[in-house]
């Protein structure tokens, strides 16, 4: 199914979505007009609103409360990608240059900054202390796992426990977020904050995952950048990992993550990768997590947003299948 | 006066205030340890939180309520400085050191946005919404002056206006935020809030004006960075702008922002402004900034803490004249 069919009961809520990052592009301060015109249009799926909108359509359902929060998430999603960018000196994302790019490392960080704090004031304005305080865990969350990711590049005693443990940090917690807020704002008893928080992070370390093969078996084409870009930052996914279980005396990351400058490995390991059974195994993985996200929907009424929930997870993790 | 003397009748405050900041040292996470120990043990005055405190001693005073704010309110400092050091590739900071120097400018950034997001956090906490509100507000407000700087460093049209809306931003924001969020937590009536609000702004300008005449006329040991870093970044500061208007046709600054290679220039527009009346002329400037503080205060009770905003506001101004 396509994400259009899937986004289509909430797409009248996505479009204010959109009016509402475009608003946060009118600011009086010309040295800032082009940057965020050109941060706020670039691509992206509105994974992130769209979760946070879905979530809340199980109980008391109000967009304009719920405006604000969605706008953040997505910000908060967009100014992670700029710093990410920054620290990795990445020239290319969603297909075009980067900010830090085009502008430098200074605007970058700067813009990032303004971003999180544009997201934090806009949470703030819910008036709903548990959003506003999960904001900024999730953001501590965040930068936890970069920082936990940064720590361990170009190491190889690494373990699945790990990267499990960094994916959360970098992309579930955001899914939990805008989950947990969507049905917080709409006043959703406990148990159902409960099972769409489960919801986010299972689907999220099922998206992580696919990103993650992507990065071995898609194109600089359909993802925007270079692909091997996770090795050639010293990262260790469960791609990579799974391929060093098999050979642990002898392998191409071994060889890449004690000589950084042997980028001929980098190509070594996504070729072995490719001709294994590895990446069938990763699938089966994200297979996993996209059914323990829909079975603990089981408990939640049927509804649009429902069938949207599972149809969601299902174009996440066979996208590329 | 000595700052401990006009601290003594908030030094418990304080000190309670040194205990938040160690408790922030306190996570589950190895490869944040040194990075935050470093971070935290750093030097500086605690001039926010002791504002922030100060703030709220004419009303109904509460400690544990403050806590979290004071400790925030230091934090977001950090978290600036250190994107600030980042972005100026700066190695040397309160006598040690830069984190961007030691750790380098990935870890650096990830630490800046842990801090922010830490200092969210703990605001979060006071679940005052006009607090938490105004916290994001100042983090938007002092962004857009960096970017405002980086936007006009080595640009030679450049106003005293400019100038002050700069220094407004990217310090003083944060003076009113610390008064302010004091005063409201001590559910002070909105002519007060008014009051300390004015105090923090002047304080704030006056402070920087300072820390800009430093640049000129200190030395290295006492800053602890090198003299003539602003000029060194491209950034005018009102010393450099009253020697422009003194010499509009031809001046050094003029030159060091044509060609920024020749550094030669930063000497000569730092020996010209210290041959020139322009020092005396900043601290009049300051001198006015610092009555405008404290003849505000008169419409508080007289009080300790009255005593000692007083007194802060002189040694501040004084502290190098």
């Amino acid at each position: 199914m396509q994400l259009n069919k899937i986004y289509a009961p909430i797409s009248q809520d996505l479009n204010a979505v959109d009016e509402g990052l475009k608003s946060v592009r009118v600011v009086d301060a010309p040295w800032m007009d082009e940057l965020l015109a050109y941060a706020l249009k670039g691509g992206g799926k509105r994974l992130r609103p769209a979760l946070a909108i879905l979530s809340a359509k199980f109980n008391d359902f109000n967009m304009s409360r719920l405006l604000p929060l969605t706008t953040s998430v997505e910000l908060m999603h967009m100014a992670t990608l700029v710093h990410d960018d920054t620290i990795d000196n990445s020239s290319m994302r969603w297909g075009r240059k980067t900010i830090n790019k085009i502008w430098g490392m200074e605007k970058a960080i700067l813009l990032g900054d303004y971003l999180f704090a544009k997201a934090g004031y806009l949470t703030a304005s819910t008036e709903n202390i548990r959003v506003i305080k999960l904001l900024s865990e999730t953001l501590m969350i965040i930068t936890n796992g970069e920082l936990a990711q940064a720590a361990s590049s170009f190491h190889l005693n690494q373990s699945r426990e790990h990267y499990y443990f960094r994916i959360s940090c970098k992309t579930a917690a955001l899914f939990v977020m805008a989950t947990e807020s969507g049905a917080v704002l709409s006043s959703a008893p406990e148990k159902d904050i409960q099972v769409v928080r489960d919801y986010g992070y299972n689907l999220g370390i099922a998206f992580q995952i696919i990103d993650d093969i992507l990065d071995y078996i898609g194109t600089e084409e359909e993802m925007g950048k270079p692909v091997g870009s996770d090795l050639s930052q010293g990262t260790l996914t469960l791609p990579g990992l799974m391929l060093m279980e098999r050979y642990p005396a002898d392998n191409p990351v071994k060889k890449l993550f004690e000589n950084r400058q042997q980028t001929e490995y980098i190509g070594k390991t996504i070729e072995m990768v490719r001709n294994s059974d590895i990446i069938a195994k990763c699938f089966d993985v994200t297979e996993l997590y996209r059914q323990k996200a829909c079975t603990g929907l089981a408990a939640l009424p049927p509804n649009e947003a429902r069938e949207s929930m599972l149809n969601l997870a299902d174009f996440i993790v066979n996208r590329r299948r």
